[in-house]
């Protein structure tokens, strides 16, 4: 088969073993996407968890019952092999990270594939902003807050968010332009005082890497990816698989196919 | 002539001498425009400062030099008599408070009607946000900033802002439905400390009354109509005419025009 565009190229490349790790700024202008994969006997709940939690889970695509296939995101595309590593849970502990799926894979599964910051990043980018963890080469920070998701059946929680702190005029561009990209997190869920949302110490993030906040700047919160994966731990499905931290599935559309203005 | 709409009603009330005062709140829907009217001998200089410096002051309409009339704006419209109360300046001071400007056109005045927020405010209350200075019954608290604009040949100084305090979550929608108007203000300057703008106390405006802010609130600040009446006195043109405080311009256009999206 030939390759067609970069997301396609990746994904070989880690499909083959050849890419390893990472794919932050990697197949740029492809929308990349956070992975959660459940039995079908949780897939429903799961899918009105996403319907009623846009912000943090922006559901992009679902697979059918028992296939590891997504093509609306690439012709190509096989969810088993395509990532570069993932992570197994059982009752909601991590039991094995893996490199792949051929040994975990079962025929009731169902794949969701969530939207991801980096397709907002890249607008933000665009329009001359400054992203902290990018500018100081960091994971983004993430914090557990107690913003309380929207149950759906056995699935409940709280939300984790992103943070990325601006200048004041900043902050508003970035409102406005990431307010333009709803499927992949869209506007911010809160700015300013942390501790409103339960943070206590934005200094202490509970995933990813703490960066600088100017004393001028504000701090701006977005619902992130993770909380799919926070809300699985907290409400112990007895197995269910997502991508590694970073490790995104790379889809064949194009950020800018994504924003609604 | 037949009346076709509220805001025509309003300005032949106000050109009988029926209604007087402010016009917050009446012909709901219309939109009320700040008023600078000055000699032709300024008039491009004003423009090229209104075109440079859009957030404080969009632009709706302006006469043919020597005309009191602005047909885009109303087909009986005339500023000499449509406007409560008219404010009178000579080299930048006020020596005339007036209610209605037959005793002093002259045939090389310019009249340019600029947005003003009530536009975007009736867009936030249709939303279900709460307005501070409208729950509280109180004019828009607004302040001298420190934030420059840009000079227009003799016209310089700095900006004015109006300020509305929200919660987070209203402060994110407040921006986006404030970014669809920007001709009427458009999405706020800044948000959150006012020392970064030049604002020492939030409770002292230098215009308007102060209201509450409350802990857990952010203040927003939008450039604001009064900004051109602090530019001429600053700049010290020797004539100019302004209308009075919250006396505003009612024209046929509707506030919904002028969303862009």
């Amino acid at each position: 088969m030939s390759i067609h565009n970069a997301a396609q190229q990746l994904r070989q490349a880690i499909r083959s073993g050849q890419h390893k790790g990472n794919t932050s700024g990697l197949a740029g202008g492809h929308v990349q996407c956070n992975l959660m994969i459940l039995p079908e006997d949780w897939a429903m709940e799961f899918m009105g968890f996403c319907h009623q939690n846009p912000k943090p889970c922006p559901l992009i695509a679902m697979s059918e019952p028992g296939s590891p296939l997504l093509p609306a995101l690439g012709s190509d595309l096989d969810v088993r092999t395509d990532v570069p590593s993932y992570r197994v849970f059982e009752n909601g502990e991590q039991v094995a990270a893996v490199d792949n799926l051929m040994d975990h894979w079962r025929d009731d599964l169902v794949v969701f594939a969530i939207g991801c910051s980096f397709s907002f990043e890249e607008a933000l980018l665009a329009a001359g902003l400054e992203i902290r963890n990018i500018a100081e080469g960091k994971n983004v920070p993430m914090y557990q807050t107690d913003i309380a998701c929207a149950g759906s059946g056995r699935l409940h929680g709280n939300m984790v968010v992103s943070m990325r702190p601006f200048a004041a005029a900043d902050a508003i561009r970035a409102i406005q332009i990431s307010s333009r990209f709803p499927s992949v997190h869209g506007a911010p869920v809160h700015l300013g005082n942390p501790q409103l949302i339960g943070i206590d110490d934005i200094a202490l993030p509970d995933y990813g890497d703490a960066v600088t906040v100017g004393q001028d700047e504000l701090p701006l919160f977005w619902g992130c990816g993770v909380t799919p994966q926070s809300i699985v731990q907290s409400s112990r499905p007895p197995f269910c698989i997502s991508h590694g931290p970073g490790d995104m599935l790379v889809t064949d559309l194009l950020n800018s196919q994504l924003a609604v203005l």
